[in-house]
């Protein structure tokens, strides 16, 4: 496996791939991997010829008072779990590689951003979608991989992919959690001891929320009755707790095929985000 | 040569071509083509493998009250130049084909869309840029063509490039003119016998103010000597004559090292565009 940090040396890489006509399947992280970023990189080995990881904390995607600073970063331990997993090469550049000058051309993420996460993390998804951007367009990806954790930020790369029409395949990887339910996160480690015993209640609320709403397709009881579970059992604030159609993001109506449920809680300084996404039949 | 207008049928074309590692030009068009697009066509014939020009008239890039709807088109003919001048596959799709929904997503073309054209058509280059990014996906060239006429077009999409890293070269291929110095527009079909015989005076006043400014370094005096030029010798209204920075668009200082002069002239209702860029040199 190769580390590189030069787009230069990346796109050696990408454009050997392609003379050899290989396929490409790109894992976009921030690096701090866990088990559901090895599960990315896996998938991909299956499935493509080479696997390239970016490893890249994204600045143009964190707010001024977020943590950017202090987000976890251990490339040495990175380097050795992506090579496990399979990973070909991993990108890693610096800030300065991959936004030498400030652009006058910006991607806006639109109206799916402007709700779950992106309410109350205003130009969160106008960052990603740029990085992504750039990230595709140096990998050159068959395939590039996404973990279902972060629903809204995969509904909103499926529909750039679609409207911008970018030459590749988006595949969504179910969320991996750990043995009592809680959600893989890099943020995991944050918490204290206190709050992590807290933390699996998150999914405890949802799958009541869940299976309240299926039987009796009251949205409003399903999300009281989470909204409950979450404040009698954590000492969490909740930052939205929502039923939407899946994937575009909108008010769920008596055609909505596709059920995103999904929240985000403040548990102490850490937030997390979970979710479930489900048909009428619970699949 | 092939004529398609669905996405399918373009992408089998490039993914055939991929497959023999065949380099691909693109020569992005709205149609109605004059000796412009087919110098465009020939150089990317003479420097790739195989050559797709796009043929559409892309409605984002046009305001309200502008020529959408009367744009000239004239497919068959097009079809015979584009053969003519070597051009391997025409992809001519329908509005629906490339904007089957309406996009939450936006790419904006920000500070350099502002001034020049941008500033009386605002959302113009907006539209511009939204139509070549997919065009370069669906494409997938190793090398784009455009012409210099359009020569903020250019500028902005060559940021675009860069900032996003599209995995492609832009070859800008310098302005073609008639026998009397009119820069050749497929809009000069809307001048009357009289607005014709005006024309040429804009790319007499650009010379005029070139000259006048290398000389003396005067951009003020070079701008007036041009504007006055313009108006005794045309029935014209002056949209803007600006001298920028190339390719920033940016206000010329001592360390300018290369130069836009760009006008834009009402003759009649025919809006017509032309420039110079040249060096301290005079190239």
């Amino acid at each position: 496996m190769k580390v590189v940090t030069k787009i230069t040396e990346l796109k050696q890489f990408v454009q050997q791939a392609k003379k050899e006509q290989k396929s490409i399947g790109l894992v976009p992280t921030m690096g701090y991997l866990h088990d559901g970023h090895l599960t990315l990189a896996r998938t991909a080995k299956a499935n493509n010829d080479v696997v390239i990881m970016s490893i890249f904390v994204n600045p143009t995607q964190f707010g001024p008072n977020e943590d950017f600073e202090s987000y976890p970063r251990d490339l040495p331990r990175d380097t050795e779990l992506a090579q496990s997993a399979g990973v070909d090469l991993i990108f890693a550049p610096s800030v300065e590689e991959m936004y030498p000058a400030d652009s006058g051309i910006k991607l806006l993420a639109g109206r799916q951003a402007t709700i779950l996460c992106g309410a109350s993390r205003p130009g969160h998804f106008d960052g990603v979608v740029q990085v992504v951007a750039k990230l595709f367009h140096l990998a050159e990806p068959t395939r590039a991989y996404f973990g279902q954790k972060d629903a809204q930020q995969v509904a909103i790369i499926e529909t750039m992919v679609r409207d911008f029409n970018f030459p590749l395949e988006i595949t969504t990887i179910p969320i991996v959690r750990e043995e009592d339910g809680l959600a893989k996160s890099s943020r995991n480690v944050y918490l204290t001891e206190q709050e992590r015993a807290e933390a699996p209640a998150i999914y405890v609320a949802l799958n009541l929320a869940k299976a309240h709403f299926l039987q009796t397709k009251n949205a409003g009881e399903a999300i009281a009755l989470a909204e409950k579970h979450i404040a009698e059992n954590t000492a969490g604030r909740l930052d939205y707790l929502q039923l939407l159609s899946y994937p575009d993001l909108a008010t769920i109506t008596a055609r909505t095929e596709k059920f995103l449920l999904a929240t985000a809680v403040y548990i102490g300084n850490t937030r997390l985000i979970d979710n479930l996404i489900f048909s009428l039949e619970g699949e």
